[in-house]
């Protein structure tokens, strides 16, 4: 009647920003990921509670969105859960993913529910869009109800070092902002359409492990999203100086040699992506820049499972 | 045989980014823009020189420009240019503007030749477009050979708060950086069209002194062609963290009821609009930034003009 799971937020290379479907959570466009071990999130469901409870890193929250998830699942019981995250909370980095896939993975193993990671991966979708992907975990793609696998965590030895530009909450949620872009921004549809064309080229990348393809394509996907956000009325401005700092200093450290680029989600953080020997002078650099308020150094992870 | 005619750069409201003819340099889409009075340029034209000789700010620079101006001109003679500007040179405050435009009319000033204010301003725009419209001066629309100006400087006692927010020159030109736009961007058909459809607002706007809906056209026309050039192959990023600062910083004056909005041009260089009431406190607040250089608070200008 009670388990713990674990799973880990991810970083998208070809961004999801923009729902076909609002209501079932269905990408307009698939998207590719690798989850960061230190992103991590442990979560407790138990079973036969007197009403639902939801308990993150020691605060009581709304249990609405995960009951939706207990719901979908067909969990009718009530469920204490109890959700903590390794790295900071509410500093915007998408603990949404790895919260709800280890939300789904715990819930149906305290229900005794036997489920295939498809159905989990579809699972934790319905709690957010991302957690499909952090469910799977690796390097996933998710393009309809769920996200699968395709190379393990071991697959490639680089290295995602992740600056955080800013410790208040963003003004704009992501589920808020991708929908905004789609019915504001003049250049939503071809946000989209660019990104149907990335995805092929970046699994070849990714196969091949070609960093500099894969990161200049991921760069140019991530200033895309935010493009497309800029361009939304009223605009979605997601930067801190910071940022821009973080992306000048990648630009710098390129031209002395050191291979590095960028990812940005829907908020002010950036994601450097590089090889695991150059991690530690990518640090260096972005520790540098002012306004950074720290820096972790995160390798890939693998997907959403049960502790023992 | 010499003249000395005198201009001011002049800040689009409405953006010129893409051009339908390279050669003639005849703009994609109509823009509206408005002369400030800080930043003006000085320029003698003798004819009856030995060979051409271009002076700026004290230094020799290559006159293949300023005699393609010539040329159109119908002027064979060659030329010794001395030009001045009152504003910082090199920091990326468009000084080509009203340098071509003060080149252009003290040059047929000198040359004795008798052109309307039309002829003049098509001179300009074959030196640099968007002089074409500091040959116009106050509100002034460019849309084919010449702008026209609309409405005088009087007509609005509006202020532009320059922020600067960089001391080193731009790293790609507006000419590369709108031609590089057009041709790898997904978003700049797109950027176009919301030109097209700005235009007519703005220009509705202007003519009932409406600060609060122009302050949002130009913030998200500047906002959007930033965000055509950030989608370009390679992206072109122009923003520096100051750039970023100052956008928050007049958000945070919004919420606090000072009424001011933000352009920005193919640099790092913030203009704040706001009502000449306001700009006291609009400078104060951009002065704060951390990163912002100098701010200059500036009206509105006429067009060039020969001196006495």
């Amino acid at each position: 009647m009670k388990a713990i799971a674990v799973a880990h937020a991810n970083i998208a290379l070809v961004k999801y920003w923009g729902k076909r479907d609002e209501e079932l959570i269905l990408p307009e466009a698939a998207s590719l990921s690798i989850t960061l071990d230190l992103l991590r999130t442990t979560t407790s469901v138990e079973l036969g509670a007197r009403e639902d409870s939801f308990e993150l890193d020691g605060r009581s929250e709304d249990p609405a969105r995960a009951r939706a998830v207990l719901d979908a699942a067909g969990i009718r019981e009530k469920a204490r859960i109890v959700s903590r995250n390794a790295f900071p909370t509410g500093a915007g980095l998408a603990s949404s993913a790895s919260g709800f896939a280890a939300l789904a993975v715990a819930a149906c193993a305290a229900a005794g529910l036997r489920r295939t990671p498809q159905e989990l991966s579809a699972l934790a979708r319905r709690g957010s869009g991302s957690a499909a992907r952090s469910v799977a975990g690796g390097w996933a793609v998710w393009e309809d109800e769920s996200a699968r696998q395709l190379f393990p965590p071991e697959h490639w030895d680089l290295r995602f070092v992740v600056a955080i530009c800013a410790q208040t909450p963003k003004e704009t949620s992501s589920r808020d902002g991708m929908r905004h872009s789609r019915e504001t921004s003049p250049y939503h549809a071809a946000f989209i359409g660019q990104c149907r064309r990335d995805l092929p080229r970046a699994l070849q990348m990714l196969a091949a492990r070609d960093l500099r393809g894969l990161g200049e394509l991921a760069e140019r996907n991530a200033l895309l999203m935010h493009a497309d956000a800029l361009a939304a009325d009223p605009p979605l401005l997601y930067w801190e100086p910071a940022t821009i700092g973080c992306l000048r200093a990648l630009h710098g450290s390129r031209r002395e040699g050191t291979e590095a680029w960028a990812t940005i989600d829907a908020g002010p953080h950036l994601v450097a992506i590089c090889a695991a020997a150059d991690a530690k002078r990518v640090e260096t650099t972005l520790r540098a820049v002012s306004g950074v308020k720290d820096v972790l150094v995160c390798a890939p992870a693998g997907g959403a499972r049960v502790l023992p």
